[in-house]
């Protein structure tokens, strides 16, 4: 399947408050307090039952303000454990990368409709949402 | 944005010893001990700089074989948090999903090349990558 091209449609996207790139926090980490909404697509309201009981949510986005430019494959990341070295991208959560998917674990606040109002914001305002997926202790903790 | 298609190409593909869907572990973490080999695709090496120092990584995998039709909206997910009550697909990790996109928290193995050989599989043998990230504690564990 390397090399062949998959067509994706978002399912939604997302409005926060941040309309300027430069003022987007790097993690949903450092932005806790801030609140922004996923808005689905009204055909699939119905894939979200259950969902409120879930503290956690992952948001697997895509980061399309990154222009049109092709990604480089190195950058120097601003996460600690980089200590200011230059390395590959699949090493780094840099936005820019071959594909522009974004992973971002927010909290989840309410959902009404075909919306989720969530806390933890590191996407600007329009973020297209390609999938949504609960965070569970099973498979998103290392083995300690 | 919503709505729009985004064209997306993968960066590589997986090689594992399952080949028979029914017989891949639902989720990395029930299959610690079994090994596979992500195969970059040759181009993209140089954003593999750095890898081999982060003992966690995400693989944002297209799960592929889940035939040509329509993903249901609901399911009844198999893991204990659901409590054999159906649910919206987005209230579960299950692999049929409107956009099919897997999310693996795999442990690095070794880095060689093109390859990055790794620990906990969940994929059948062939499924295309889409990205890679290093597992960061303060991206990826929710505030406690």
């Amino acid at each position: 399947m390397t090399g062949q091209r998959l067509e994706i449609t978002p399912i939604g996207h997302v409005t926060t408050s941040f309309t300027d790139l430069s003022a987007v926090p790097s993690q949903a980490s450092e932005s806790t307090q801030s609140t922004g909404t996923v808005v689905l697509r009204k055909d699939l309201v119905d894939a979200l039952l259950g969902l409120d009981r879930y503290p956690f949510l992952w948001l697997v986005t895509w980061l399309h303000q990154g222009g049109d430019e092709p990604a480089p494959l190195q950058c120097v990341p601003r996460a600690k454990e980089a200590e200011g070295k230059t390395q590959g991208v699949f090493a780094s959560r840099s936005p820019r990368r071959p594909n522009s998917i974004g992973l971002s674990l927010v909290r989840q606040l309410q959902v009404v409709d075909n919306t989720i109002a969530f806390a933890g914001v590191d996407l600007i305002d329009g973020t297209p949402v390609l999938d949504i997926k609960p965070w569970f202790e099973d498979c998103d903790l290392p083995p300690s």
